[in-house]
């Protein structure tokens, strides 16, 4: 196995200018897990409840995801969200969330076969899920830690204690404010984080895409694949991350060259995610089409 | 001559959070035509008052702007503006405003040598103005106008009618908005310019970057050089759309790649200005540290 996952799974409830689903497959560790397969060989650590549907894992096996790491516990409910996007798609609120079986004190179930894993992604989850999981993994090599403004505002001396144990961290410009209190640049935002212990930040711009600063203050950026298709944007930071690290965990080496390539791809993945309901596009995609939108998304640039 | 630049010159009195400059040199006409200076023989068409001062041609011939066309008016008033820029150095207020040699129905002298100058900005400025001297130059190869809040609030229709004269467009994003009356898309409000006559429009979105779109539907896109030096972001889109002409003026072919290098190197000269109050910083760059700042640029672009 070449890039395991940390993630929610979770049931999904979305609305957005488009349309509305119920009870559709979601979380952080489906989208980047599914993400990451495009690229490399993905595993998923997670857990699921008694009202899991096995159906959701078809999918994730059909596009190859190893599922050995995805805990169905009994007794238990799935984790749960509900979320409404507003009229210019960027802005999100949520209605309902319930952690479920992977509440903040989830504790991850490693699969001995998982324990040479070198690459290691840990998604939008609680910093002492992240943490149990490195705790499990003697062998990493690349540690990529997401995270969301629930976790700062919540969990901040985790998150804090959790960026000393990670190689990068990937979060919103909005978040990278927050963890900081640097307001109104980006870049001086990062700079900061990277006094928090990660060697690279790659902060997420949204509609205008994500650059990625090192602590010898390279940068490398990227601008969002241009579409005017976004029916459903959950799942896209997701999308980016797992494609970033799933790029990055088969290249096997973070040079200028593989970062650029890796951040093109996360961009064109995320892209197509979005361009559907929850897996309704993205269990579609086929690598041809990344390739091909990743060459014209290439053309566009410099 | 090579490039033509139609744009306001003014004596600007600026605050920003680094400090304050009273009656410094300023205006769309002097940043465009000394930002394509770098590139190709620019030659500016303004007016000014007997208040003017001698220095401030100098600082332009320095460069090698061609002022033969800078009409020098008796018992007339230089243009002035005043401004603030509030701390995230984008919202900017404007104190004062006095167009005086170069109000609303100001109409350009020009000069017989200019008449076959085939290349044309129409720097921001009133847009019956920019018809007269159209009107005045029956050789235009490529004609790229410039607009701004201003013109698009109380001078709609003759923007309008502008637009079926020029090549190209360029505008902020929230001046696309505006004209459009398109919200959150600025890929649908750019498709909506090109409705409106222009075969390409170069959207700006300031920190962000830039796109340029074509009628054909080709796209491509800039990000913004990353720095944290702004000092005053005056002049930083007039001398953007000063390189961008002053290169194509030069290339004299619009290709993906001559295209792409303008864009490069507009980005690059706008972000020199803005290091500096007015042309403190502006006036003492070399062509060589362009291409510096270039280079290093393209090396973090995909």
């Amino acid at each position: 196995m070449s890039l395991l996952t940390l993630g929610s799974v979770a049931f999904d409830t979305l609305e957005t200018p488009f349309g509305r689903r119920e009870h559709t497959l979601g979380g952080s560790g489906v989208y980047a897990s599914f993400a990451a397969s495009f690229f490399t060989n993905s595993a998923l650590v997670a857990a699921v409840g008694d009202d899991w549907l096995p159906e959701y894992s078809g999918l994730l096996r059909s596009r190859g995801v190893d599922l050995e790491g995805l805990e169905l516990r009994a007794n238990a409910k799935t984790s749960s969200w509900s979320g409404r996007y507003l009229s210019n798609m960027n802005d999100r609120k949520t209605l309902n969330y319930d952690g479920g079986v992977m509440a903040g004190d989830y504790v991850p179930i490693v699969p001995d076969s998982y324990k040479d894993i070198e690459y290691v992604l840990l998604g939008n989850m609680s910093p002492l899920s992240g943490m149990s999981l490195l705790d499990a993994l003697p062998s990493t090599k690349l540690v990529v830690a997401d995270t969301m403004d629930f976790y700062i505002r919540n969990m901040r001396d985790s998150l804090m204690t959790l960026l000393t144990r990670v190689d990068g961290l990937i979060l919103n410009d909005s978040e990278a404010e927050l963890l900081t209190g640097i307001k109104n640049s980006s870049l001086l935002a990062a700079r900061k984080l990277l006094e928090f212990g990660p060697k690279f930040v790659v902060v997420k711009r949204g509609e205008y895409g994500a650059f990625w600063m090192t602590k010898e203050g390279e940068i490398y950026i990227m601008p969002a694949y241009p579409t005017t298709e976004v029916v459903d944007p959950t799942g896209a930071g997701d999308s980016f991350a797992g494609a970033l690290l799933g790029y990055l965990a088969e290249a096997k080496v973070l040079s200028p060259e593989s970062i650029k390539q890796a951040l093109l791809y996360a961009t064109v993945v995320a892209s197509l995610n979005i361009e559907g309901f929850s897996l309704e596009r993205f269990q579609f995609v086929k690598r041809t089409e990344i390739d091909e939108r990743a060459k014209r998304f290439r053309a566009m640039l410099a």
